[in-house]
């Protein structure tokens, strides 16, 4: 055989791999209960999907055509009225928004579009999996700013001004977050918008959480004074519209970037899948979106969030974390108990899937930060199925302790 | 705005994006006769769309779900059962098969896998225009190897020898081929396979079109000895199942190729997509595939390629072009006409489109070698069509002349 690049060899896939095989090892198993996954535990909206599929029927070769790279542009028309109502900022469809393959590509591209070797991005310590190897698949290298659970995993802008140098050329602010749930302050953007006017760096919004939120919203970066011209925000509909097997996002920015992710995504993917972009159209029909959202979505996942946090509070007393006020997950701080354990969170998980039958994510696989913790998606199992994984848990630490 | 990374203008757009401009150029205009796309012109088989449409009605949520990177394994077995049927030759479902997002993200990890900056690869002249730019974007050189009319359109295994180096690291084969219709022989592929062992090199075997031919099979590459370990075949579902808009392709190569671009694919697109791939599921079985091949697809395409090749031959007796074993275009050299005209192919198709409503695609796209020809897909138009568009054709010609 050939030789391979040198670059399947630099980059790891053990966080998502590592995770992906936990959840196939549970789903091997009986009973379990899962507070692993991090995807959307409702089905779409019914009229989007009865929509498709009858279009499926009616129009098959329409239906299933080829589109455009940049993505149809009554979508992306729709796109730009919807930023608009919910975020007050005006995006041409033409110029300033693409469609992309998820979330995964709109951040893939972006990387893409402003790195060179060299280049160094900021990421907050934990983080989600995902960021990490493609900045260094593009060359770059990566710079930490710790959170932690104390100060509601809040990013700290003196901590990012320690870590900012002539290299930085992005800082990737993940708002509502995957893993903590956070949702960053207006003052800490505002400085972050100051901060890269000074420095001269991009900022990559991934709002791909925008809308699973459960209280307050996101700071809206590109609403600052300056930040237009040098953010980039990522949009995904696997969230929002529960449909993470179209692949479908879409991302704004200047249109500079917009050509420039373009160029490089007629050689990654062509375009994206024409039937999600269909059903995404009837997503915006007639308030569906909002329906959906705010009847179905929100008041489900919310119930399951604080009946969690309840439960964190009754079965795992010595633990930290905070309510999270956005996304999909709880990142527990249970080092009083790994200490006295003697295990390291990886452990902790491996063992309690196996005794216990319960899925966590080790925080570990998050950053260094997060060693230690343990991610628990709250949506995936219903009230009663938590209190049980919760006891359950709280019965293999007693066994040990 | 930050500076955006130098590989976004190194790397050129043009031609997928010229050949779009004129298509929405032509989709603008009224009766447009196209011989311009690439695009299949017929549904997809009625039972795989109105499978994956009650799926999508019963199983919402189940069907828009997330999958694994490699795709669903249901799904790679069907296929490694219907290459070992079709080819002969067997294929590991877990650890040689991947399912891709369509052939484009196929060819692109397939370069990611392999290529370090410096690294030549060495294309056919003409050839599809996707090749060149992914290429470039991994830090890639390209080099070329000529074919011409007079001879089919046929590599020769001298020219190939001419510019393989010590710095090639692949060469990719694209049979049935897209501008050309040509299949390679035997003893190419015999003498091709013989060279990348003596001088370890990759064959990247581009097969989208393997199920399109008219006559005579392509030689399958996997099948010569020795060839196996240092082949990655990309495969797509948009030409032989007519779904373009589902982005889905698959990939077979030795397991470490394929561990390779699963770890690039998990930062690129994650994963394919998963209705499509409930699709594809139906599309083997009970015969659909052979049924919608044997009685639809290729008769329909066969009968418009020898009605538009008489027409050729009618209305452009001075045009030189080969009857196409496979694929959907003829590629003719028109420069008998041309060089009367004192007009390039590029500015022949702008003034056939504005003056005659027909489109063709200017063979300089395809690479130097395709100057003065252009390229005329078959399969879009009725007979009666493709006969107007050939008067059409000679009428603006002859008003030349």
């Amino acid at each position: 055989m050939p030789r391979l690049a040198t670059r399947t060899q630099t980059i790891v896939s053990s966080p998502i791999r590592r995770i992906a095989a936990l959840l196939d090892e549970a789903r091997r198993k009986g009973d379990i209960i899962s507070f692993g996954g991090g995807a959307p535990s409702l089905p779409p909206p019914q009229e989007v999907v009865e929509y498709i599929a009858e279009a499926l029927k009616r129009y098959p070769q329409k239906t299933v055509a080829y589109g455009s790279t940049r993505g149809m542009i009554e979508l992306r028309e729709l796109i730009s009225q919807d930023l608009k109502k919910y975020w007050g900022v005006s995006y041409d469809p033409h110029e300033e928004i693409m469609i992309v393959n998820g979330g995964t590509e709109g951040i893939y591209l972006a990387l893409g579009a402003i790195l060179e070797p060299g280049d160094e991005v900021i990421l907050i310590d934990p983080t989600y999996v995902g960021y990490s190897e493609p900045i260094r698949l593009f060359g770059g290298r990566v710079r930490y700013v710790p959170v932690r659970v104390e100060e509601g995993y809040q990013p700290k802008i003196e901590d990012l001004e320690k870590v900012v140098s002539p290299l930085t050329k992005a800082f990737i602010l993940l708002s509502p977050d995957n893993p903590t749930g956070r949702i960053v302050t207006d003052k800490f953007v505002s400085d972050l918008v100051r901060l890269a006017k000074e420095h001269d760096f991009w900022i990559i919004f991934d709002a791909v959480y925008k809308h699973i939120t459960y209280g307050r919203q996101t700071p809206w970066v590109d609403a600052y004074p300056g930040a237009r011209e040098r953010t980039i925000t990522i949009h995904s509909f696997s969230k929002e519209a529960s449909i993470p097997g179209f692949r479908l996002g879409y991302v704004t920015g200047p249109p500079e970037v917009i050509e420039a992710m373009e160029k490089i995504k007629q050689y990654v993917s062509l375009a994206p899948d024409t039937p999600g972009q269909i059903a995404m159209i009837k997503f915006y029909e007639n308030g569906i979106k909002e329906r959906y959202l705010n009847e179905v979505v929100i008041p489900t996942y919310r119930r399951r969030r604080d009946f969690m946090y309840k439960a964190i509070q009754e079965y795992l007393p010595e633990a930290k974390t905070t309510l999270p006020e956005g996304a999909f997950y709880f990142f527990v701080d249970l080092r009083p108990y790994l200490e006295a354990m003697g295990r390291d969170d990886e452990e902790f998980a491996n063992r309690l899937l196996y005794r216990k039958s319960v899925v966590v994510i080790p925080g570990k696989y998050f950053g260094e930060m997060g060693k230690g913790h343990v991610r628990m998606t709250f949506v995936s199992e219903s009230e009663e199925r938590i209190e049980e994984g919760l006891k359950r848990m709280n019965a293999y630490i007693t066994s040990y302790l």
